[in-house]
């Protein structure tokens, strides 16, 4: 039966999807981050997917994708699927911009500023009431 | 009409695919790496293709992860789109093993060896073979 890792788990609950769970990162203040994780056992890598399975989590990653471009207007949305630390698969969707600490390097190459709980929680109402109203709507 | 970015066209050239261009990156001594990069004009974030385009970049990236992941049996497949410097829509597929040097954090964490040309160019045959094996075989 699928189960998130703990790892995954512990993050901000946003949505679920047909076929993944979007979680919230608030490890990096200036970036609002989603995580889509597919509701698929024992993944690790893209292509552990089939087919049908991989363009289906694509579609729902480039929803996250265009909630996110929505609300927040990124200079550049980074899409990753790391999974060195936390082996179940996961993508990252992440808003970066052209003054934010770490830019034009990746959010993974120095430590960054977390998002107070309030901050993250005040977004992540933001972010639910557009996938409601974009997938649902 | 398309044309590569400059950044992009300096890498060497592995095959041409109906939707991409897959180059191979030399920069990581440890890791096998490749770029596929959708031949379609002024794109730079994966939100920016049809739904359609997004699903036939996706399909060659599972090709070009499964012709990394047979060629070099990686611990782990990184697949990424950054952007944040060469701003044309390329995705990274990157063999990372539990032994390389930055693992388990990104190849973006810090500064890595680059391969020869040789060793290099000794990969790039292969990866050519099994492309041609796997796509026109």
């Amino acid at each position: 039966m699928f189960k998130l890792h703990k790892a995954l788990e512990e993050k901000i609950h946003v949505t679920e999807l047909p076929t993944s769970i979007i979680k919230f990162e608030h490890q990096y203040k200036a970036c609002p981050w989603l995580l889509v994780i597919p509701k698929i056992e024992n993944k690790g890598n893209f292509t552990d997917l089939t087919l049908e399975e991989q363009q289906k989590l694509m579609v729902e990653v480039a929803l996250a994708s265009e909630v996110m471009e929505e609300l927040f207007r990124p200079d550049r949305l980074n899409i990753a699927m790391i999974g060195n630390k936390t082996p179940q698969l996961h993508v990252h969707v992440i808003c970066r911009y052209e003054n934010d600490p770490n830019w034009p390097d990746t959010i993974w190459n120095k430590s960054v500023e977390p998002m107070s709980k309030r901050e993250a929680e005040t977004m992540v109402t933001q972010i639910k009431a557009l996938f409601a109203e974009k997938y649902y709507g």
